[in-house]
Parts: structure tokens; C-alpha cells; sequence
């Protein structure tokens, strides 16, 4: 059988070897919006967060977690029971429930809907007498629908799923400018799972019911904004910037420029936010995403949140669903900490100059990834499908820190006790020398390369008969396919030089 | 001030060094049984996960994630919505609730109040007319309180939180048989969010709503259970075991055993469920607990769920809280994968032996560990107050590898920039051999050293005067406080002998 180079490959070997099984529950039919991670999905996914958050850790940022759960109070003081809502449009004969927005795009494919008033939607709905796909009932009027998923806590206290972790980090703001002794900015990130009620979950796990978000503030005062410390390393790094301006010429390619360039044009106004662009383009590029199919996409002022004073969006190019954000970028300025001040009577003024008497709310800058988004997007560019013998293969062309398996151990043959035992002690101490090691006896050794291929593991020991009479083994480079002989004795530093 | 050897020392500490924060929201004044987690307290939560994933990634075992929310026939299914229930007594005049076992068993100290049928419960409070506690009114008919946090996904399907992470894990049965290619038994393992709608949640982080779980599977066939590869290896090892024939005669203390003397005097049945003890020890055991406050206590007939045919706490001796469950272990037979066979009417019957006519349904055995308890129960052994000087000093006693640093590097001096600007290098060459370092300049050093005592840092750098014309910095020890010399070449393979 020849393995196809598209997209139904991929999709299948996500499934197949263990990445991404959903929407879940599968045995009871799945609920719109869920998926699970399988044991690779899930290596892939510790792989990723610990490389953040060893970067992260330099760069001098502290993690917290807090609760998924919060009361209605916290989602009054941010905003999200008032504006995090979409517009829907209910049939009133078949229950049918469409987002009136994507409907609207669906049906003008060349009007602008994003950032229309609830009234202009209207109108056109009912001025093109537009209908139910279903049941051809004519659409009434619009409706809100909130995002978050609701609960009671104990018996009675209203309380929602947090559908994002920023909010939840901020109201720690007390607790941090105390434990950072006031060094500010105060850097700090959580990791955990939010929560979306969609209405037509999509685009497998681009756009799910309950995800993950990583995310990153600085705390920081509004003139270190402009005076940053940390700007001057980072101002001559070109990034990839696509403005607003740009975007209204129809312009779809982004400008390498510096951070330097960006604020002499006034394409960005802090030197702060262009850190934490810079730092968001950083952690992407340790990723191994190709330059090339790397964006910052400006938000317009209609497009972004109305407190926010700047947003940009760093987008993948993919091949199944197109540009792809994978993390936005946010300077919300002081709009979070004055809110949950004012809703919980606490004072969030603090001196963070020279001058103890000039009290200011802290600013905000924010780094938002979606992990899954970036599971899915390097899953997608590291998918390569090519000739190799009589028969095409599949690799997965991870960098080694991030494969799932770093290394594969298997001996020649399952049946020979002297093989098997030399191999599986080898690969004990591959543990023990904390690489990441897999053995596998079950198969023929082509089928067993073609399995490590396909889970994007950078190396293959075979231990055969010469490696009991000279404790060599050979090394197979997954990518080149070439094969060398080693001394085990070499092993682990071998393996280690490539992968740090 | 004079440092207190007490239990409020402690409990300030977790607060004050930025471990654990609640209940949050603490500025809208705390929502019970939801807890934060400062960075001080996620860097120990990341280590424990670490060393969690790397040891049992060398016992063979994949890691999966399943999402947190579940439709309601998964809990049908499971048991989990006719069985996870509290009894509970409603005051009929001013609405407080209590959980009816709880107040009877603080009523009645002298009696077993654990797994007594609600009848009976039902005629002690009508026989002893026991009151609400607050208003005086007689207290009527038990109620029940299921204990899952419910949900409403999309437009109207029913959900809940999952109150364990077992279940959703159970659901991908299929999945896995495929992915390892039926080699049995399947290892597994989930760690995340569990949720459970406590009606009095208590005891800080031992009791939440919203909790960690990190659950092992063991998916294997009935005769494998008997006859256990992996049994042979830790058979002689002993484990302090307190068996219910042992509680019912008032002992307290465990007896060290082996697995296989425990098995011939029929305390244990099954070598591999044996296994399961035993690995659940081996991972307590690297976590640090000294032996005298480890115990494993069976569950009496009684006390365990209907199905389950073993069951063991492991329980850590706390000061705070008595003997503290942080794992359980959990012979469950083949009951999950039945009930979830018949309600998705999937086939779930296998052949795993070498007789492929003879089909089985697997059964499972568990290892539930509660990653909160093991946080807290960590720290309060590590508390350690002790004579240092003139005054006391707090010196959390972790293992080196959990500490929240590994390492922290101070200049002597902070307003000496030749000595800040070395410092800041080694702190940076330390980050990049993996070490997990802090720089830290604020403060005289005497403060510097006791803020890293009380985080539990078991090696601190100081470079000074001397540092500037020989490379060469003190390296102090965390426990005896002593200092050495060592040149900054050595630094990094110094500390990592002590951490590996």
C-alpha cells in the first residue's frame, strides 16, 4: 500500500499512533468540543512545557496555579458575564442554534462582519429574509449567548469554569508584588486548562470546549513601559509584523523587522510589549517552526478588546486550516487590576518608582499560548511523508527535544534471551542517564524504524550479534536514515550532544 | 524575634513563602475548598511530577489526558451518580447543612460510624432527637448530596466534573489495547483535576473541591494477576502493611513485611497486586518520607466500594492531621471496564493468553495518588525549626531534587557591579547546564541565606571580593550551614552529583 502525502494520512497517523483520540468520550459518541491526548500526544505536550518552562525560569518568570472554578463575583469585576458573549441565532421551529456572526461571514463571504454593531447583524438578517439551514424558518432576532460554563458550589453559590487563567493570575496581584519583594516587573505565568462553552466547537483541537492556556504577565509601571531594561538586548531582533495598516491593503505577508524599526514608525509604542513580542517569537522559534510560516498579525482597533491599547496575534501557517493562532500578545494596560480593585475594595496603588509619595495601578502585558495550538500546528509541519526503499514513509520531523521518545532501543531478534537481555539493559541505563527511551522487541526491525519514524524519534539502537562480543551497537539517525556503529560506553553523551 | 517550634510557624510559612494561598480568591474573600498555589509551592509540585514521570516512564507505563468534563451517561455508567453520594442532615428552619456520618460520629465517638446503613444512622439522631447545632431545631429525615459538580455543555446536555480521573482513563481502553499492541498488562497513567462539591471541605489542602489527581493503571488479565513477571524482583522487599484484622484488635502500627510473606499468610492475594503496593511505596520513598510515618492500612470489608476485592491507604503521620491517606491502592476486578462495556454496548472481552478462543474482560488494578496531600505532607516533614546562631532559623529539609531551587547565587554586595555582573553569569551558565537557579541581590546576605532556608535550597553561592581574582565562590550547605571553596568550572558538577 502507498502512503499518500496528505492530509487524511496525517489526521490518521494522530489518531493511529496515539497523539490526539477524540472527540471524547469515543465509546459513548464524544461530546462536541473534547479530546484526550494519548501516551505521544502527552509526551509531546511535558516535552514542550518543560522547555517553557526551563526558558521561563531564566528569563526570570515564577509559576503559579490557581483555581478553574471561580464565583460570580470575579466574573462581574472582569467583564466576562456582561461581554463574553456571542451572538446567536436560534430557529424557533427545529432548536437549530447558529453563531450569527459566522453565519452572516458565511452568507456575505465579502462584508467585513468582525467587529459589527448587534444592530447592522440584525438588519441584514432581516432586511435578506436569511433562514434556518435546516428547516427554512426565516431567523428572528439576535440573542447573547454566554460563553462560560456554569455550576454551584456547596449548595447554592454560583460560581463559573475560569474561560481563560489570566483573570485567576491577576487577582493574586497582593500575594506577588509581597513575594517578588516588589521587584517589578513582576513576571509570572500559570499553565492549565480553560473553559469555552461553544457553540459549534471546530477545527478538531484548534477550537475546543475545555483547552489548555499558558500565560504570561508582567506586571509592570507605566513609565518602565517606556524605559525597559531588558529592551536594549532584544531591540536589533527582526520579527515577522503584520500591522493593521498592512492587513487594510489586503497585504497578507508580514515585514521582518526590529523591535527598533516597529517603534521609530510607530508600528508599536512600548518598548515593553516589544520584549514580550519578542519573547513570544523566542519561545516559538525554540519550538522549530520554520521562519517561514511564522506572523504577528496586528489586531485593528475595531478587532481588539475595547481597554486594550495594543494586540498582536502570533499565527502558524498550516495546511489544513490556514493562519492558526497559537498566542496573542495583549498590553490591557491597568483595566484588570482597577476593575478587581473596585469590585473587592482592595487598594491596588502601589510606588514602583523612586518616589514613595506617586502611587500607580501596575500595567498589564500578557503572553497567551494555547498549547494545544501549538501541538497541533508542529504536529502538522513536522509531518513529512517520503520515498524511502519500495515504499513511501512517514516521518515526523520534530527537534529530538521534543519527540516523544528521544531514543528507541530494540533488539535484532525477539527470540535470542542474550539480545533481549543486553537490550533492555541498555536501555535501563538510558534511563537512568535520563534520556527518554523506548524498547520495543514486538515486530521486525524495518517495522519497528517505521514506527519510531512516525512518532518523530531522532534515534535507533540495534543491539545484534556483533554487540555481544564487543558491546558496540548500531545508531540510526532518523531523519538521514544512516546508520553507525558505537561503543555503549558512548552512548549517552553521544545522544545527549544532539539533543541540548 | 524568637522563631516558634509550632505548628503556626508552619502554617504562616506556607502563606509567607509563597507555597500555598486560599482560600481563593482571597481578595473576595475565598471561595472554601479552592486553593493557589505560589511559586514556591508549584516549583516543589513540578519537581514531585517530574520525578513521578520519569520513574514510571522506566517502569514502563504511557501517560494520557483525558478531558475533566464528562456526560452524564459516563457517570450512570460508572456508579458515580446513584453512589457518590454524602448522607446529609438539613436544618429545616435555618437551612444549615451537615454531613450526617461526620456529625454522628463527633456525637458518638465511641462508636464505627463508617459504612453503617443510613437506617440505622436515621434511627440513632430520631432515638437520641439530636439537634442543629445552631438553631436547636430537631433534625428530620437523611438526605443524599451527590458530590459532583454539574454542568450544562452546549444547548442543554447534562455534564459533570469528574470527581476522579480513573474513569475518564477506563474510557480509552480500546485505544490503548491498540496503541501498545495488546501487550498486557497496559501501564497507564493520568494526572490532573478532580473535582468533588465538598459539603464542609476542610483540613487546608486535604480536603478540596477542586483537586489533583495522578492515578496508575494496570489493565491485565485474570491469571496474569496470579502469575506476575515483575513480581519476582520486589517479592522479598518489606513494606510496613497494618491489615483490618490488626485495626479490629486497636493496632495502630504497622509490621514490615515482605510481599511474599504477606501473600502466604494470606494478608495479600495476588503477586501482581502486590506489585502495585510495592511501586506505590518505592514512589513514596523517593519522594524523601522518612520510614517511621509511612503505612500502608487496609480497608476492612466494610469499608470498601462493593466491587473492589483489596484495598490499602497509603498514609503519611502528620502533626497538623493525624495520619493522612496520600494514596490509594485498588484492586477494582473487571467491574469498570463491564459497567462501561454494557452502557456504550461495546465488546470489551479480549483474548490474552495464548488461547485466542478464550476471551476475557481485563481487570484493573490502581494506584490513586493525591498529589495536594503529598505537597503538604512533604513540607510539614521538611519543617524543621533549629538553633542557628542567635536565633532560631526555619529550614525546610526537602530531598535536593524537589527543592523549589536547586541552587541560589548572591553577590556579596549588590551595589558592586563587577560583583553583580558575575554573579548574574553564573546564574546564567548554572541555567543553562539545567540547574535550577535564583539570583537573588536584595537583601543582606544573612537574610539571603534564611529566605532560601525557608524554601528549602539546599546549596547557596556567594561570590565575593575573591570571586573577582581567582574565579572561585563559597558554596554553602542548606542542612549543616558549612561552607566550602570551589572554583565556578566545578560548580555545576558539584551540585549535580548531590541532585542525581
Amino acid at each position: 500500500m502507498i502512503i499518500e502525502d496528505n492530509i487524511e494520512t496525517f489526521n490518521s497517523l494522530l489518531k493511529r499512533r496515539g497523539f490526539i483520540w477524540g472527540p471524547s468520550p469515543e465509546i459513548y459518541g464524544g461530546l462536541a468540543g473534547f479530546y484526550s491526548y494519548g501516551p505521544a500526544g502527552m509526551a509531546l505536550k511535558n516535552n514542550i512545557l518543560t522547555l517553557f518552562r526551563r526558558e521561563l525560569r531564566a528569563f526570570g518568570f515564577g509559576e503559579v496555579e490557581c483555581p478553574t472554578i471561580m464565583p460570580e463575583i470575579v466574573w462581574k469585576a472582569s467583564g466576562h458575564l456582561e461581554r463574553f458573549i456571542d451572538p446567536v441565532l436560534k430557529c424557533e421551529k427545529c432548536d437549530t442554534l447558529v453563531r450569527a456572526d459566522k453565519f452572516l461571514q458565511e452568507s456575505f463571504p465579502d462584508l467585513m462582519i468582525d467587529g459589527m454593531s448587534y444592530e447592522k447583524m440584525q438588519d441584514l438578517i432581516h432586511n435578506n429574509e436569511l433562514k434556518c439551514q435546516k428547516c427554512d424558518t426565516p431567523f428572528g432576532k439576535i440573542e447573547e449567548y454566554n460563553l462560560m460554563l456554569k455550576t454551584e458550589v456547596g449548595a447554592g453559590n454560583i460560581a463559573y469554569l475560569r474561560p481563560e487563567t489570566a483573570t485567576t493570575t491577576y487577582l493574586l496581584f497582593n500575594r506577588l508584588d509581597q513575594d517578588t519583594r516588589k521587584q517589578y516587573p513582576v513576571k509570572v505565568f500559570q499553565y492549565g486548562k480553560a473553559y469555552r462553552n461553544e457553540i459549534s466547537p471546530r477545527q478538531q483541537v484548534l477550537r475546543m470546549r475545555a483547552f489548555d492556556q499558558f500565560e504570561l504577565q508582567l506586571f509592570i509601571g507605566k513609565d518602565q513601559e517606556m524605559d525597559f531594561e531588558d529592551y536594549e538586548a532584544i531591540k536589533k531582533v527582526k520579527m515577522p509584523l503584520l500591522d493593521w495598516r498592512l492587513q487594510e491593503q489586503h497585504v497578507d505577508t508580514p515585514k521582518m523587522i526590529s523591535s527598533e524599526e516597529a517603534l521609530n514608525k510607530k508600528i508599536l509604542k512600548k518598548p515593553a510589549y516589544a520584549y514580550c513580542l519578542h519573547l513570544a517569537f523566542y519561545l516559538t522559534k525554540i519550538l522549530g517552526y520554520p521562519d517561514e510560516i511564522i506572523r504577528f498579525r496586528q489586531h485593528s482597533p475595531n478587532e481588539r478588546a475595547h481597554y486594550a491599547d495594543d494586540a498582536w496575534d502570533l499565527e502558524i501557517k498550516t495546511t489544513q486550516f490556514g493562519w492558526v493562532e497559537i498566542c496573542g500578545v495583549h498590553d490591557r494596560t491597568d483595566y484588570d487590576l482597577k476593575r478587581h480593585g473596585e469590585f473587592s475594595n482592595q487598594n491596588f496603588e502601589i510606588s514602583m518608582g523612586n518616589d514613595p509619595k506617586k502611587k500607580e495601578i501596575p500595567q498589564i502585558l500578557e503572553i497567551a499560548f494555547g498549547p494545544d495550538r501549538i501541538i497541533y500546528t508542529l504536529l502538522e509541519c513536522a509531518f513529512t511523508v517520503e520515498e524511502a526503499g519500495k515504499e513511501n514513509r512517514i516521518v515526523l520531523k520534530l527537534i529530538p527535544e521534543l519527540a516523544p521518545n528521544t531514543l528507541a532501543i530494540f533488539p535484532l531478534k525477539k527470540n535470542n534471551a542474550q539480545l533481549t537481555a543486553l537490550a533492555k539493559n541498555i536501555y535501563k541505563s538510558m534511563i537512568e542517564a535520563r534520556i527518554i527511551s523506548f524498547y520495543d522487541e514486538k515486530g521486525a526491525i524495518g517495522k519497528l524504524y517505521r514506527r519510531q519514524d512516525e512518532l518523530g524519534t531522532p534515534f535507533c539502537i540495534t543491539v545484534d550479534h556483533q554487540s555481544l562480543e564487543d558491546n558496540t551497537v548500531t545508531l540510526r539517525d532518523r531523519d538521514s536514515m544512516q546508520q553507525i556503529r558505537l561503543n555503549v560506553s558512548e552512548l549517552s553523551k553521544h545522544v545527549k550532544t544532539k539533543i541540548i
